[in-house]
């Protein structure tokens, strides 16, 4: 079979990659969609790069030992900027794991939930359900505030929560993927501690991490591929863990073992360095809010301005700057929309299959130029129709 | 920041594009690790090629939505391969998790050992070891067999064995990546389920599945990157799990969901589904045991060979043709192996933390033309030591 390229020796490879590498165009789209999602076009070409031998290696990252100083070296460097980036206290840790938010939905009352507890959580639409569904499974849940009434087209006020003073900890989605809503301020939670599922918006302005207990996010939007999740936990949590639990479920063993219990997605976190490494390049969370700001307003002024032909699902107060949710006058319209667009290389905006309508997902590696194109676009498409 | 390479506009990574792929020659080690591993390099190729977008797709593998057409392809080619090569009977499921083995150490109990029951563990080392104390923490475990007292330099006979008719299944661990034994055949067990860790040896030779109940396996060795894991369970297996498992698992749910309940680990599918095609093209499992065991031979024989100056540490019957481990005189001259082997671009021989000696790990990828090199290295290295 060594008619093949994947029947080569290593010393025709070495020719090949040559080849293979020769210079061409890449054409890309504008990808809209809500994760995994786009990612920094820098730290993509460096990955390529890299991706046959890593400078002075001589391994793919994808063939490197997690216990080699080459892996330790990444890792550190992953964690220093995640930390430097959320300005994260020493009294807290980071730790890299598997399974995505929806694991967290199980570890985090495993690890924190007592047998004779109680959790609050906020529903406030389709991934904090998940989120309470999972810990109800485990442990006793209060629903602390809930915008079911209102479609979870907003976040609930402060005075509507009926926070429980006794609860484990408070959990939150700080942003609603699905819903296009987002918490403009985390709720107050007075001495309880504070669980945020952050995978949609999760370095995408800054916060303060001390209001936290614990933040868990999927890489898959804002920080890498999907395949890693990161955990910052404050060492008060992490005191509560209780003993015996499955090694590879318990906040404390991971964290004491540095996030190498076993074998990491070392791929996953590699690419998550390569995406802080870009987001420090570009001046931090202050700039990067500053341009998913203007990328935002953009789309939802060009919403607004519309006369009512596109209208937004969420209110103005609870919008998100991450998915900006907006729906047309018909379904055939919105049919219409998604299939035009992709056309014109914007691609991913039809809305989650539970909801509908459309959804742009603009989240931090998404380029403004995108949004213009996207604006642009929606003035045309609203005039062809109108 | 535009002056940074991470500060670019899509425009100009068009063209940057094109200037870092420009030819160059790749200089790549043989790499002896025990996982991650190396990987064919045809799959390295293909995956540099098309990082940042996949042909006709116009956004990278590591950015396109796990509910896409693209990715829906890629999933069903990487089942489709995998049921080709092991010849998995139509009532398996094939399931692409997270979190390693060891997250299976975990799910295997969670999902089959009922409270009441009972399962049997056939302790061979370190990882048998690992995957038995996690059981025991979430039910009751029977040591089936041990060759501890032999220091795990065999895999127990048959008639050694203390299985439990009664036991919900017996676990066992095919080749110990740390010990460098391997089960010549797998245990008979009658009619009980059959459970197996085969992160280390699975796709090396052709097995028959219908003499498994489950079997699972880290990605990281034989099949791609780490990142995931491949569970292989009976329908009948899988109609035993009890209701109300926290989702992420949950082998029946994974199973029904086809491996996309939540956001799998989309890349390292699509680098398995690369090493898949690399294993179809050079004629299947038969002919990879043919290399594997032309290349065990090889290095066995260099140690037998040796008038005991290597010395390999399993007994002859046990030993495992992906993981070569072996002795020198002393340690000393051990870590003089090592350091000289490396500067010869023979990379990863030191053998685990926890028992010292030489380890040689030749994985489906790694190549002939390597463990000729390294028997050289060997024969001359003794010459000079003599």
């Amino acid at each position: 079979m060594s008619g093949t390229p994947y029947g080569k020796s290593m010393a025709q490879a070495a020719v090949a990659a040559a080849q293979a590498a020769a210079p061409k165009r890449v054409e890309r789209v504008y990808n809209f969609n809500p994760g995994p999602a786009v990612l920094p076009v820098a730290a993509l070409e460096e990955a390529q790069r890299d991706l046959l031998a890593l400078p002075g290696v001589g391994m793919s990252v994808l063939e490197i030992s997690h216990r080699s100083k080459t892996f330790d070296a990444i890792l550190a460097e992953a964690e220093a900027d995640l930390r430097a980036l959320l300005n994260i206290p020493d009294n807290y840790k980071v730790v890299f794991l598997q399974g995505g938010a929806s694991l967290q939905f199980t570890m985090v009352p495993m690890n924190l939930l007592p047998k004779d507890g109680v959790a609050d959580y906020i529903h406030t639409g389709h991934w904090a359900e998940a989120a309470l569904k999972e810990a109800k499974k485990l442990g006793r849940v209060n629903i602390a505030g809930s915008t079911e009434a209102d479609n979870f087209s907003r976040i609930p006020r402060q005075e509507e929560l009926k926070l429980d003073p006794t609860a484990a900890y408070v959990h939150f989605t700080s942003n609603n993927t699905i819903e296009g809503t987002e918490w403009a301020m985390e709720p107050e939670v007075g001495g309880v501690p504070l669980v945020c599922d952050a995978s949609s918006d999760i370095l995408s302005r800054p916060i303060e991490v001390r209001k936290y207990g614990l933040i868990y996010a999927g890489a898959q939007k804002n920080m890498g591929p999907a395949g890693v999740t990161v955990v910052i936990v404050s060492d008060d949590l992490l005191a509560r863990v209780p003993a015996g639990l499955p090694a590879m479920l318990d906040y404390k063993l991971q964290a004491e073992k540095k996030s190498v219990y076993n074998t990491p997605p070392v791929f996953a976190i590699y690419v998550l360095r390569l995406v802080m490494k870009w987001l420090r390049g570009l001046g931090g969370l202050k700039e990067m809010e500053r341009r998913n700001r203007e990328k935002a307003e953009l789309l939802y002024h060009a919403i607004d301005a519309s006369g009512g032909f596109y209208r937004g699902t969420a209110e103005k107060a609870s919008r998100s700057r991450m998915n900006v949710t907006f729906r047309l006058p018909t379904e055939e319209l919105e049919k219409k929309f998604v299939a035009e667009a992709a056309q014109q290389k914007l691609v991913g905006l039809a809305g989650h299959r539970t909801v509908g309508g459309m959804r742009a997902s603009i989240f931090n590696a998404f380029p403004l130029e995108g949004v213009q194109a996207l604006v642009a676009f929606m003035k045309d498409f609203q005039q062809k129709s109108g």
